[in-house]
């Protein structure tokens, strides 16, 4: 059915009619007052969501863009980077750091599983000569469906020195990321996430060590780099012309997660999950995450039932139920499907798409 | 008046009704089948508007994000560019392929000039040892309003055998900019122009040449990397989520761009700049480019009348019609302002600007 189709996939994620609306006005000049006064705004938005002192700042970009950002300002030819891989998106870390030169050591993990503390504390403990500049890892990982211990192992990073970058993308807006209180020198997000946007918009929260480590990078490129940005930022501007319509949207979307509340956001989210997984175990499916202690607040990974194929429940939910579930990734593709609880989400979303699973599960088992 | 202001800056530009429609709808999943055939559609409809059968890539990024994307995959440290400079705009090329570690040479004529292609030759000339390896250039200069002769520099480009970097942001869909016609290696341009979107999306033209150049990069960056790039394009998706509402509205715009044809979308920049550059000479203004052959169709830069200001006509213009008009850029800022007439603009539009320009002058200078 035409304009029915409702998104239970990682992201884009639901946007209220609101900020839709807001959206969909004409654009106005980037170089007014009026504009500048809707940044301000967003900024402080920004850093209230973030949890932080540091400057946010919004790029005209997909949330890569913003790790792209990361990589691009800190990285130097030869510089050694530890990089904790639970899934895709955290493979992808390592990736961007080797197109920029960097020398990448990969902490890997079964897909499914979180990287354990204490692993990472022994790793860094044989880094006598503390060569390792940068560590990078994922807060929430969206091809899995695992959070990581972010506190812990941020804890042990600390102890370390080494500068941390962290994925914030599917979990900022979702799930407790306390960025100065974790001590997260990098963190980044995407609006078509938990802040109920459409895509386009990436955010970069940067510390003063992250400021600092900058000044020693030499080749950061232009349209990332750090340094014009904070001067555009400090003078309530963007240094390039950016995603205006966007930016209006972000002021209304951030208002709206404002007047809800940071603690409200994050019980929305661990309710919704919960009610899902539940609703799943009770029709007896299987869940990829089962350790209740890792397993995200934003998206659920789950198997397919016996006798029944991804593609199938993929077709059907879409088809019969105008529901879009997501496909596991690479090697998790057609092993399990994953259903997104991320951003504009109410319980009664949750109900309407385990009610349209079972249906689709019941044709589909005939 | 709230919601009353009309842009006559040279972007963000009017977006159309049907366009920000398009744009209001609810995300859909970019990994898709409807949204890989809006995709395929907006790439059939770009190749038209660059006149080429090259890829042309869709970034979500501003238009900078697009020049940034030509000097990263192209530039490695020690490189030899030619960066001819003709404005703001044109500087903007040196800056970002000396941020990737290129050896930048400078041709610049004062502001308000064209490049020579007789002094481009004899540059080229004394190149004996092809030591230059890129040359970028502007097509339309934004920050002056004057429009480079093409075709001449192009053939004396491609005589000396050095890849061609053309900013056809504030051309491309309002100027005739045939790229395989006149053999442009790169051609970059930006939503928020002749394409009368908002802003947030980017795009780039590649040729074989630039591509085969690609593969000698050493630090060619992740996020806007041409081999990911391409390697999605030609399975009819991008590599990372991009502007999805963007992309839908851009399959709007093209629709209205193709039902009004190639050449009658630049007859009717030509027709509207020009009884634009007539009125203001009937008002008595001087043009800040008299040269005609070299005057943009898309922006027109002027001087105020004697005992009036820029900031007092900028200001009348916007708080008593809802006209908003550009301030000139760095040394020209207070000196002149200027008219965008790009993309979304008719015959009218130019003449509510000229009757709200005259009251403007005529209360001013009371």
């Amino acid at each position: 059915m035409k304009d029915k189709d409702y998104l239970m996939i990682p992201g884009p994620t639901p946007v209220p009619e609101t900020v839709l609306m807001a959206h969909a006005k004409h654009p106005i000049g980037h170089r007014s007052k009026e504009f500048s006064a809707i940044l301000n705004r967003c900024h402080a938005g920004l850093k209230w969501l973030f949890q932080t002192e540091n400057d946010v700042y919004i790029l005209t970009s997909s949330g890569t863009g913003a790790m792209e950002s990361a990589m691009s300002n800190l990285v130097n030819p030869g510089d050694k980077v530890l990089s904790l891989v639970i899934g895709n998106f955290g493979a992808r870390w390592g990736k961007i750091a080797a197109s920029h030169g960097a020398d990448v050591e990969v902490m890997e993990v079964p897909y499914g599983q979180a990287i354990d503390p204490e692993a990472l504390k022994a790793r860094l403990a044989a880094d006598t000569n503390k060569e390792i500049k940068i560590i990078t890892l994922t807060h929430n990982e969206t091809s899995t469906g695992v959070t990581n211990p972010l506190a812990d192992l941020m804890a042990v990073i600390k102890e370390h020195g080494a500068l941390s970058v962290v994925d914030g993308i599917t979990s900022i807006g979702a799930m407790d990321c306390p960025m100065d209180k974790l001590g997260i020198d990098v963190l980044v997000s995407g609006s078509q996430k938990g802040f109920m946007l459409p895509p386009g918009l990436a955010f970069i929260a940067v510390s003063e060590r992250a400021h600092e480590a900058r000044k020693e990078t030499k080749y950061p490129g232009f349209y990332f780099d750090w340094v014009a940005t904070r001067k555009s930022y400090n003078q309530e501007t963007t240094p390039w012309t950016p995603a205006v319509n966007l930016i209006v949207a972000l002021d209304a979307a951030l208002q709206m997660l404002q007047e809800e509340g940071l603690q409200n956001i994050f019980d929305r989210h661990t309710k919704n999950a919960q009610i899902l997984r539940e609703g799943l175990k009770e029709m007896g499916m299987k869940l990829f995450v089962e350790d209740e202690s890792i397993a995200s607040k934003a998206i659920t990974s789950v198997y397919p039932p016996e006798g029944v194929t991804v593609p199938e429940i993929r077709k059907t939910m879409k088809e019969d139920y105008s529901i879009v579930v997501a496909n596991g990734q690479n090697d998790l593709k057609d092993k399990i499907f994953r259903m997104g609880t991320l951003g504009f989400v109410c319980e009664r979303d949750v109900l309407t798409a385990l009610a349209s699973l079972k249906a689709t599960v019941k044709k589909l088992a005939k």
